[in-house]
């Protein structure tokens, strides 16, 4: 089982900035564990990073190729890409949609999303641990 | 540790309605799964379901003097409850909310959730799976 | 047959408040000569007011183990109430929804019904008179 | 006691467009039937039909000099027309507002009545049945 | 000088209904008095009440072939037609928006004009005193 | 009979901008002409000019103790002022509002009136000439 | 003179939630105190909180029989709930609705009351100073 | 295979109206050489204009009996007619919508048709060659 | 202690103006009245009336050298005024707002207090009661 | 004659998902079938597809140089994109919009363009032929 | 070359509140400085400052008289006042719009200027630096 | 001191297109000026232009690394990029908005700013002449 996880813009930031608050892990190190974790239950990462809405749409229809399944965490692309949605829905794969951050608890136009509706579910507001939930999720999905 | 898992309005239906769709599970087996989980990691559940409101809101209030978190399914109650939002931040508890559906492949009212912003982190999408994420999620919040 | 008749919140007022505008009738004049209606059609009654919102979303789930039909008058719940309208649409039985008053003649937030769009269809207006029309739209349907 | 019977646009169409969904009945079918009820009632029926909205407000301006009251499908116009409002204000003869179909179960914009709320109310969601209820509800009203 | 007056949906009910609030000038009336207020001033009238849409813009596309102006009451489609703001745009003939009641004391919707903006202007909440108004600005703006 | 006309912010500029547009009237020349056809009907003038929401509302209040009625221009304030409108309904007396310009022709925020609603009724779109017709017919609704 | 004093959602947990911001007072104690006043001056205070929306309509509904005035702190459901609003205007006992906290200087969405506008009036901010002004104002209005 | 053009309102004015800007041509030059393009291709055109919504309503649910398709020019209808919108999904004719201005270079209110939807597409701004365009479209999906 | 009262537009009008409705009390009785509880209670006040925006803004900013605290009746400023928000939160004295009429019974656009987020708290609906109950309300707080 | 055609986000999935719906066509296939009609007429297309927005932008700007018009499918970029909305009208082409499905019958926020304004006018719902029928009108608009 | 800076509402509390976070300059010492700026570049400054709106419009109305251009802080009135933007574009002197603090960092009605559009330019969120950026902007525009 | 200068979409187009409109300055000229300014000031430019919105992202996010300041135009990516806006709370460096033109004297949609709220300040109107008062302000924030 191979699965693409698939970060939007700024989260390259992770780690370097106001590391009191955020902590200090990197996305790099994020990655990392959770390729970890993958390799324990014998499932195959592709993780990419990219500040570019139509990289991330041609990110995720080029994955239906190679890929079983999509972990997205879309950042600021969630509530402003039509582009990304229609991908979404195009590649027909199991994606599970995951923000660091509790979407709710910050400004009103961050509560709607437009690429959750086409993933399988959404998982918000865990930090880090969103993508070991959603990996589990997702695995159970494809699975089942 | 002490969770109490609050189920909301109409999920007392599960199980019995279009088994072919929603799968056979009654509430009470997904709370007794649920259970099992939470027993091999050394977790008490409390479990409530509720048709009506104000329970829902005296349950949390009430769930500060003896739990340590809330596993939350408001139901219908997420789009409409002012009341249930001012309990959760009232009661100071940390408290996971979840959904079996995808909120955001429904109805546009649907979309937007009164009381996730007062939690920790939402989760919906993937059924009775997500009650066991929300468990693994609010232990580690607790524990960190 | 039978059929459930379930009034909303305030509707216990009916009769006490204001006769030589809303007639001397009051809920349980209405229900009398809405059974004995009910009796000629040989269709048997059960009658319900409550004025909590979840003990008119269990009333009508558990419907479905005895009744063959709804006449529902929400009155305040069909504006505000997600949890009702769920449960209309989770029981799967037959309903009618009724308004003693013409909703389109009173506040704008009065014209919308959350609650009528999972029922058949919508009476409003005409009184005590439209619980009678609901039970003969009911039976036709039921019988149809 | 006479009572003009008004169906708006495309409602020509009935019974010849998709039967196994909208049944065989066409509009004449149904006045017909409706005819026989008001015979049997000691009541005349009038009954027009018209896709041209200055005819529907003709023909309710100028029905306050022969009839006692009106059973109005205005189909379209129901959402679109404030001439048509206008006539039956103006006209003040009592009026019941028929639909064919559950209106609160289609487009959003089929929700709002601009003529409901200067009738005596509205039935909507029963099919023909709706017309003979509608009668019912008319000759009571005016017998009142 | 020949000017068109042009009387929209439900004026042919003026005089007849509740002539104690509206007067008991019926809209023949008050066209006469019109007609010897132009007659006055050398001025030709041609009258015509419509409840038709369409034939209101008809009547206004032909107008420029025989008219210098027109006053115009299109009633209740100043809030509804976009055809009739299409026709007084097209037909290029300077035209005076006229209603008997003041529309800013009215319903919410009937504040807002599609009419008015292509005509010179707009005369409302005068009653009939309103047309001689208008057809004094008329032959004021034809003759400057 | 004695007529306060008020005009509001901005109308001194008349005259003095863009004459080839607006005309060389300043409004001294437009109350001036004023003055002369109220002469000529035997009605006093008092003209007021103020670029001062509160002096609008004051000179409105204290009319009451001296005019038959009011002519008003309330300029931008036709569109933010709650006071003026609260000024012209507790002085009780007629009041015809006057715009130089067609309101509906200019931007959307131009076509609603705060003020409107409390006056007799609005006249706009004619220039000067509009003045005139708000004096003839605010002497016909007092004297009627 | 009786009044009820009626207490909704959530206001049970005053006193032990956040001693430092929002004082060390239970509800209790702020109950305690404004019987204290009442009783000064010579009336009998009947004293309910609930946590359940419609256990307040009943409460208000039955207060007609045995009470002369209401003093309503309706919590969340000063927003939300057209049950509690229908029940105030249905019991047609003078009410007086208070908040603790200013309104205005929260979300957006609590400044809206739905309840207020079929009270005499509102007073909000002043914490459990609120209960005595409100008390001196009812016994005020009831006995003018 | 015949076809029926239907055009609008205020269509009638196209040529004799600022030439300079809309061209020369009529609207009976366009559909002349419509014809001729038609007859070219062994087609039978039928062509009807009308300032009459219900007389386009009636135009739409009387094609079905002898048309194979409809290339429709609503004009203001567009924007309007809810009753347009419901003849063309009744007739269940293959349907194209032409503009012959470019709508969304105009009014905000002209972006959005109510018809479009129910049609097959829509082609606007080009002027009468949109009709051409539609006419080819049409024999293409009537013949694929 | 040193309090201003100050009182916006129209205000004025109070008691000359259908005083079988809202009472023979001019403003300057409601002043005097609540100088003598003033007197009592050992404060001193100072009264403004203004029908000027800005002498409200000047009265407000200029009270922070003299005195303890503001009672406001902002009248139709509340709905309208930045400017009067701006001022009471740069003066930084304890403000109450209060109305005279209840204004969520009044029209939609009163039930927006664009002040009243600034103030302490807001009293409405008591008629002048509610100036008593403010000046109790200040002075405790300030005292507080 | 040069003519850019430029497609927009996941265009490049067309062919390989749902065949049975979209038809097994690939973007290839159409762009290669246009180039034949094209070198019919003597036009020389240039073919673009791109997922990223600025490479949309970037394209349409150089256009200026080399082409004499573009036929644009913005996709997704159509609801989102001012950027390519200035682009196109900064390079001043004469640019045609097409999009293979109906828009009109899709989500709400499908049927708003932001960049058909500045285009010539927009072509969809007719699949593939969309593209020939854009090329037909953009050859006929820059011939004339 | 005279200028004229135009302070509004409240601008005058400037150093004598909150000092650690607006900083000590009053008004008079921003002006002061400005003044040393403008006399250096040969410009001679008339400063005002109101808080009554009505005053700006006539500061503004007036300044054609005599000066070459406007450099404007409307503060509160940025978001309310029709009459100065009238004043604006009547007086046509070229105008800047100042604010000393972010406007879109703060309440989201701040973030859209009445006034903005009808000036040359807005320069916000530099504190007094931004009167002097504004006068340099001032004087090129003028000079150029 | 090193400052970013960074220009989105479709400014490459300044210079070329309508120069007698936008001036024959091309963004390059501009560029070359300012960096002129600098060199006097001793400020060192990094200049980037790009049409890709993940391109401004990361070159903002890489400022941090390098640069003291930005001085950001963001063109249409302005009103539609939350990935900016996140960019530039993210990088924290001090940033100030320019825009060429009158953003407030546009399209209504570009009269708010995504961006802006996270800069110190925004300048638009005032064409090339933005940037050098930008660099002033920034340089003057940085050294403050």
């Amino acid at each position: 089982m191979k699965i693409l996880v698939l970060n939007g813009p700024n989260l390259g930031l992770l780690g370097t900035r106001e590391p009191e608050i955020y902590g200090k892990e990197t996305l790099d190190d994020i990655m990392d564990a959770l390729r970890q974790d993958a390799d324990a239950l014998g499932v195959e990462l592709m993780t990419v990073q990219t500040d570019i809405e139509g990289e991330m749409v041609s990110a995720i229809t080029k994955a239906k190729w190679y890929a079983d399944g999509i972990i997205l965490n879309p950042a600021a692309f969630t509530h402003t890409s039509v582009a990304v949605h229609d991908a979404i829905k195009g590649c027909m794969l199991p994606t599970v949609e995951v923000h660091l951050s509790n979407v709710y608890a910050r400004e009103g136009y961050r509560h709607e999303s437009i690429t959750a509706g086409v993933c399988i579910g959404q998982i918000c507001g865990f930090g880090s641990l969103g993508y070991r939930l959603a990996l589990e999720a997702l695995i159970t999905k494809i699975g089942g």
